[in-house]
């Protein structure tokens, strides 16, 4: 078995080696990730500037390959041109925090899944829900037992998993439940201020808040009760709620 | 009426300036867009540099804001910074170039007006299909009708409109339909170069090309059929339709 293994933390971060550990254990780990950190990257690749790829090392020995690009960019050029065998399954993180709600569709994380799934090859995205003092172990410990759940029990066509795990002992933890994508979003304000030259700049702050009408089956919900979230995933925006009734109204209109 | 107006190809594209043309017939019209070309930037956000914002002219006059940023930045610094009014709604192209399919989710033009729909305010992406010769005089003044059936005869909840418009003469185009994301992507391939100091790079190359099953009610076919195509989008990529099963096979598993 070949898995991908990739991040948006950058090459060497602890919650991609967590998984690496890990997951060796039962497949052979090919590493493609940023060479940087690309947080809230959304699903872009990179189209204008070409890709660096560099072999990089770890403890004297090859670790992987370093990608002056996106996550999606890692997928991409990983199973095209780096594996030199088939890509069963594309695993990304560990990521450092939870990717939830509506700020899923910032995540370079989640995007890495997605793009796998274009690409036909099963995929999950696995993140803790911690900024700090992070304990990778027993999340990638379920990494494991879910790439043996996708490739034994679960054949998964046009999906992708968005796992998150809370950030607690793992006897506290009360179970695993499959989730939709919630209403948690960043609230954001603006810092304004002014460089030396007198120059107007900005900076993004502001914190991620959980939405007041939070739904039961939500991500949010899932972790907040203590519960490890599944989000199955694609690629598709489309709300197919209203398109009936839009189409009758355009039709008046116009 | 404020309307905020932004792009992703940059704050002095012709495509959006023949949105702001024809729209500031109707209403105020605020351009906030990227100091330069944001492609294939997919939903991304920028939180770990300062965002510039420049006064841009043209011929001499206040112009817009160009943000050294993503069209989602330029997005959320517009409405919550540069306005000094509230924003009634988001317009984002003229894009050189479609939108469609599961390439979406690639898409700068796209993200600006999922981002307003985060934010609470009705958006509207809008594309034409050529990239070369482009007469953006057709899509503006149908980008002007569809502002006002948005504002007067369709409150949008949740949802932004991603709009197509064929590159064809106006009296040859066959109507207009509510369509859903396609499945067209890119079909990609990487050119594998070695740099003057004989490092490697890649090129992400290849063509966008249409789904074998392209479904009728796609936007590709609404395209292929010289129909402008209204695909309602918003910010949820969860796979309802095997939440149950996955569920179930879950709960055997662990």
């Amino acid at each position: 078995m070949r898995f991908l293994l990739t991040n948006d933390d950058g090459i060497y971060a602890r919650g991609l080696n967590a998984l690496y550990q890990e997951l060796s254990k039962d497949a052979d780990c090919l590493i493609v990730a940023p060479e940087v950190e690309q947080s809230a990257v959304g699903h872009a690749i990179t189209l204008f500037r070409p890709l660096m790829v560099r072999k990089a090392k770890k403890e004297g020995h090859f670790y992987g390959y370093a990608v002056t690009g996106t996550p999606a960019d890692c997928v991409k050029i990983g199973i095209k041109e780096l594996s030199e065998k088939p890509v069963d399954l594309v695993v990304s993180g560990i990521n450092l925090g939870a990717n939830i709600g509506i700020n899923v569709i910032y995540s370079g994380t989640v995007s890495a899944a997605t793009e796998a799934v274009i690409m036909g090859v099963p995929a999950m995205a696995i993140s803790l829900d911690t900024h700090r003092d992070a304990d990778f172990s027993f999340a990638a410990k379920f990494a494991r037992k879910m790439a043996s759940f996708i490739l034994n029990d679960y054949p998964m066509k046009n999906i992708a998993l968005n796992i998150n795990v809370p950030a607690i002992p793992e006897d506290e933890i009360r179970g695993v439940v499959v989730a939709k994508q919630g209403r948690a979003r960043l609230i954001e304000n603006f810092e304004r201020r002014v460089d030396p030259r007198e120059n107007i700049y900005y900076w993004l702050a502001g914190d991620t808040q959980l939405s007041d009408n939070e739904e039961a089956d939500s991500d949010a919900c899932a972790l907040r009760h203590r519960k490890i979230s599944i989000t199955p995933i694609y690629y598709d925006l489309t709300r197919y709620d209203v398109m009936a009734d839009l189409h009758a109204r355009i039709k008046e209109s116009f």
